[in-house]
């Protein structure tokens, strides 16, 4: 999917939420327990609420990568079920990657190539050869960690260098030179709040994915506040928050219910932004 | 395999020599092709071939990944053989894993209670969180990239802040904090040369995994001039100028003259280092 698709989907849908699929049989409602495969069946009744009202899916690799190769095979047919039946929706292939550059040219393959994913999410640390691999396919995307979600983004990303330039800022900085606004984003999480402004002033027209809202604690006001630009340039991902909102028979409708209240928060936020 | 244990492994072999197990089905021989699990068959010949001149094997999981579920159960098939058959090679999981808190637990459980595997490379960039969940295993070890063997290891793993400190040093220095010389290595490239000076005076006693030997250009000389320590503390890798250094019949007896002249080369660097 290009950008001009993305942002289409976003202004009809009056919607920009990812819906990540972090499927974890502890978590799944006891009955889904006695289907063949769970993780598809819980993704499937999943994927079939809550697509109207969010343009995205992001399947955490971890929690497929888990059940080893039958986790495996729950990915591909839930990644075969979106795209033939929900073939607008921009998928997230999230799976932190990034090695030296002949492996990262396997993992761009893989899931570029075999599972034809939209987009991956990869780490920066190893630098220019580890990402650019993933940079040569027509409509498919990057998403490099920038600024992440968790207690731990603390540790590294915000060290300031001799110019006091954080490395997070590095990261967005040095890497424009390796792809743009049509084949790259970045994560940057909810709860970083205001370092939104900061972010923009390097990145302001290059789409962001944002974790955190709900379970992790971000608003997504003010991720909207700070982080909006005139193409909304957010997709904003709940997981915990809308597919374990219900551990009973309801789980779907409530997950439905859960991303229905966050798209309506969100066509009011893309109004207040003239979009 | 505790940090004993693999000193003993390499006083008693003389060798502190990893086969990476990079298994590329474009590039192994012809021949193998025509096996069932080419994947499996390729490393099995390998292993077989170089069990006695090498202490690990460092499976690469984007080369598995990248063959779907095919790919994954020649993964499983592979560490079972090595479980079974060779209990005392230490085996790495190259596959730079690095999430937030709930999703590292994930892969931990995957890796060490499904797998089994001694050890997982991991990516430091999300910093404490995403890193402490790989260390609460019994005699499992946490592999983190410091200073990696590629080009793009320059754009972020060097910089310096404010008071000259790098980012791999910071690395290097901060998850001492999360875990110690039993429970955690750090990759450090070959053709990264006197900078393993500066890296042993920060982690004197830890082990450090060394890819880049071979292929990538890096010099087992001097990794070990500045790398060494009392125990040793290398594991050098080398992938493609072993496994690939035939692509004929003979492959597994040309892989094999290659682990020998390394360990032969690691047992003279053992000597002149008194060990």
């Amino acid at each position: 999917m290009n950008r001009s698709e993305l942002v289409n989907q976003i202004k009809t849908k009056r919607s920009f939420l990812c819906v990540g699929l972090d499927t974890d049989l502890k978590k799944v409602p006891q009955h889904i327990l006695n289907d063949e495969d769970p993780i598809f069946a819980f993704n499937k009744a999943i994927i079939d609420a809550t697509a109207d009202y969010c343009v995205s899916y992001k399947p955490n690799l971890a929690f497929y990568e888990a059940f080893g190769v039958k986790g495996l095979i729950s990915f591909e047919k839930t990644i075969k079920y979106l795209k033939e039946n929900y073939p607008n929706h921009f998928i997230v292939a999230d799976a932190k990657r990034g090695d030296i550059g002949n492996t990262s040219a396997m993992y761009a393959r893989t899931f570029f190539d075999e599972y034809d994913v939209d987009s991956l999410t990869v780490a920066p640390y190893m630098g220019e050869d580890s990402v650019t691999p993933f940079l040569g396919y027509k409509d498919k995307w990057v998403i490099l960690l920038a600024l992440t979600s968790n207690k731990g983004s603390h540790d590294f990303q915000l060290t300031e260098d001799k110019d006091g330039e954080r490395l997070f800022e590095k990261v967005l900085r040095t890497s424009q030179q390796w792809g743009d606004k049509e084949n790259m984003m970045y994560v940057v999480g909810a709860t970083q709040g205001r370092m939104f402004e900061d972010i923009r002033k390097i990145v302001p027209d290059h789409f962001l994915l944002v974790p955190g809202v709900g379970a992790q604690g971000g608003s997504l006001e003010e991720v909207c506040k700070y982080g909006m630009n005139a193409d909304c340039g957010l997709l904003v991902n709940s997981s915990r928050g809308i597919i374990y909102a219900s551990n009973g028979e309801d789980f779907a409708t409530v997950a439905a219910e859960k991303a229905k209240e966050l798209q309506i928060q969100m066509d009011a936020e893309l109004k207040k932004h003239g979009i």
